[in-house]
């Protein structure tokens, strides 16, 4: 980033007002009849009314709308264990994000401990106060335990975007990329450099997608994760293959997919060539890809490259996904973010990517073309279209897998 | 409540839009280009910033003018212990009166467990997020050991404001009450009916003002909390009198003040005829004070009384201090709120009310007379004038106390 940027974020955080949320007032409360109602007495008759009914807090109260975003700060963006207080930002961010993009009112939380049972304790304690919660940027493997036994224990959705966003917009790039290519994901050998959360989640939800197990590589700092290596966890392992290869060089030599969730510059233009005919490459380590665009395109012409930056092609975006998610969850009172609803997630941003663009949909995304193909395989961040796309895809999703505590309302 | 007002609190409540707050942008979150501000990648440097310099979070992040409303709801209103969820009006509505009265950006948290330990934990783990905690309706007497460890856990100010609160308003119309009558608060003898959270608070405000210990009779369920009754626990006992007196009627007759802070109807007319001369009573039990202000006024015309209506004149409502009280704070930092920030804002609040008022203010307070004397010891709630009166008295107190972290700025 340039001198220039930094300190244009920093001034954008600090002014005119720290941070980038406040709180507001959807109600009267001028005059003394007004505090009456919002307060004592009147606020009284509400609280008896959730008190004989607990579904009766969606009536009342703001917590149907209200998204947690909750982390500790020991894996914030690239940056690492910062810890909880400097995760604040990136917390605010989402929360700002699930308000711009969805109208979800979102607040951050950030939990001072590394203690996955302390952390859980917590959360579970102060789940009731929400409709869903977005934990975050909390590094592997205690996302995995913190996410389940959550699950367990609350009633709303829990979901790790690290992890099931990643995978989900990963997901739909990927079927809509191995389509144009003219691959299918049955067949498609995966070689995944990359380990940690989103890369188990990505892998995980293209098994559940169709991908074979005997065709995907997962590789961690020490090389491929093969049957019989000693010292993977419990995590890593589901995804051990019984295979000679042991290096990256190895796993991508003859590999339709790389799919990259791992560091900068780690795929050379030699590996890159060793590919099948017309790969598909996501390269999302941020903010420096795998492999530079520039220099992949510059190797091979019959590729499709995805990555996590907004100033090349196909972006990679979790911001595609978990607005649009809880949208559909909170819209039918979903108990959790199941599988289905995932899955309906990915068709809908994969379908929305093949429809015409109109000129306003191009004007609103400030583009001047936008059409399905090597340069096209995901809608833009900020294109409109998103919300009515995915989440009444994920509600209906809900619904039918009867995960929902409400019907859907088309309104 | 009349029907007709009950429907109205629970309309108010559920429409337009359930609840009474929301979340909302302070920041541009339009195009692409303020997006990679506000989140990845330029939201990396904040965090850095803050990684560097824990302090700077209140340069890049809300968390500065973010104080949170927390509950078990164990002892919601008069209502008692309705649970965790059926708290939520009242917390929201908390956080709507800091809005409204402070500017002060305010979300409620329901912590959902009655065991004071895992609340603790629960409220310590997260209290970083915030710049202060506005701890409400939790039961005695697990509500002094959670604030005082809260307390020694935080480097923000924790303010159980069913305590703080109540004692800071209730003194400052004393003080006027007793100055109007010509009596002094060394010399008053102190007849306190209830013996909860907010009665052990008064008590101990009044003391640190002057008050008497010898002067004090403290009431429970049981009568008289005297030397040597058992069963006594040791927020209470720190009041046991040295006294033969027994009952409220043993314990009120000859008495200058009367503090209720129990049941509705407990003070009858022959105890209020047996006080002294010129006596005050403080009836703040809600809705239904300890004596009607109607049957009060008709038994003695020497009288001033107090109640916790808002319909009836000398209204004891906590929104006269909490919003100040946190908006000083805040604006220097304040690590707490200590016994010299409670005075001074108990000192400007009841100097407040020797103001005269005027034509503007009148207005705003839908008056048409507010004089200094028996009908008007305290402000009124919705006065402007509050805010530029109790929060540089309580931000100069931190300062001076040295508890402040920041100077305090006139701007």
């Amino acid at each position: 980033m340039s001198k220039d940027f930094k300190q244009a974020a920093l001034d954008y955080h600090a002014n005119p007002v720290p941070g980038k949320i406040s709180m507001e007032l959807t109600k009267a409360a001028e005059t003394q009849a007004d505090l009456a109602l919002a307060y004592s007495p009147g606020v009284a008759e509400p609280c008896r009314e959730i008190a004989l009914n607990p579904d009766e807090a969606y009536r009342y109260t703001g917590k149907g709308n209200l998204v947690a975003v909750i982390s500790n700060g020991t894996a914030v963006l690239g940056l690492g264990n910062l810890g909880a207080l400097a995760s604040k930002p990136v917390m605010e961010g989402k929360a700002l994000l699930f308000k711009r993009f969805a109208g979800i009112n979102s607040i951050d939380i950030e939990v001072d401990t590394e203690d996955a049972a302390s952390f859980i304790d917590t959360v579970a304690n102060i789940a009731g106060t929400f409709g869903g919660i977005n934990l975050e940027d909390i590094k592997a493997p205690e996302c995995f335990e913190i996410e389940a036994e959550l699950g367990r224990r609350c009633s709303i959705p829990i979901f790790h975007d690290d992890q099931h966003g990643t995978a989900i917009v990963t997901a739909a790039g990927m079927v809509n990329a191995l389509e144009i290519q003219g691959k299918r994901l049955e067949d498609a050998v995966i070689t995944c450099l990359g380990a940690g959360a989103a890369a188990i989640a990505c892998l995980r939800l293209l098994l559940s997608m169709g991908a074979r197990r005997e065709n995907i590589y997962m590789l961690d700092r020490r090389g491929v994760i093969y049957e019989g290596r000693e010292g993977v966890n419990a995590y890593k392992q589901e995804f051990a293959n019984r295979t000679d290869k042991r290096t990256l060089t190895d796993a991508v030599s003859g590999a339709d997919v790389f799919l990259g969730l791992s560091g900068a510059d780690l795929l050379s233009a030699d590996m890159l060539l060793s590919m099948a005919d017309r790969p598909v490459v996501f390269a999302c380590s941020n903010p420096d890809p795998e492999i530079s665009p520039d220099l992949a395109h510059s190797v091979r012409s019959d590729l499709i490259m995805a990555t996590g930056r907004s100033d090349y092609p196909n972006q990679v975006n979790n911001v595609l996904g978990f607005p649009f998610i809880f949208r559909g969850a909170l819209d039918v009172r979903a108990s959790t973010i199941n599988e289905e609803m995932k899955i309906a997630a990915v068709k809908a941003l994969s379908a929305l990517a093949r429809e015409p663009v109109s000129a306003a949909v191009l004007a609103a995304c400030g583009e001047t073309e936008l059409t399905f193909g090597p340069k096209y395989i995901l809608p833009k961040a900020i294109d409109p279209r998103l919300l009515e796309w995915i989440a009444p895809a994920v509600a209906r999703a809900a619904v039918d897998s009867g995960v929902a505590r409400i019907p859907y309302s088309e309104s």
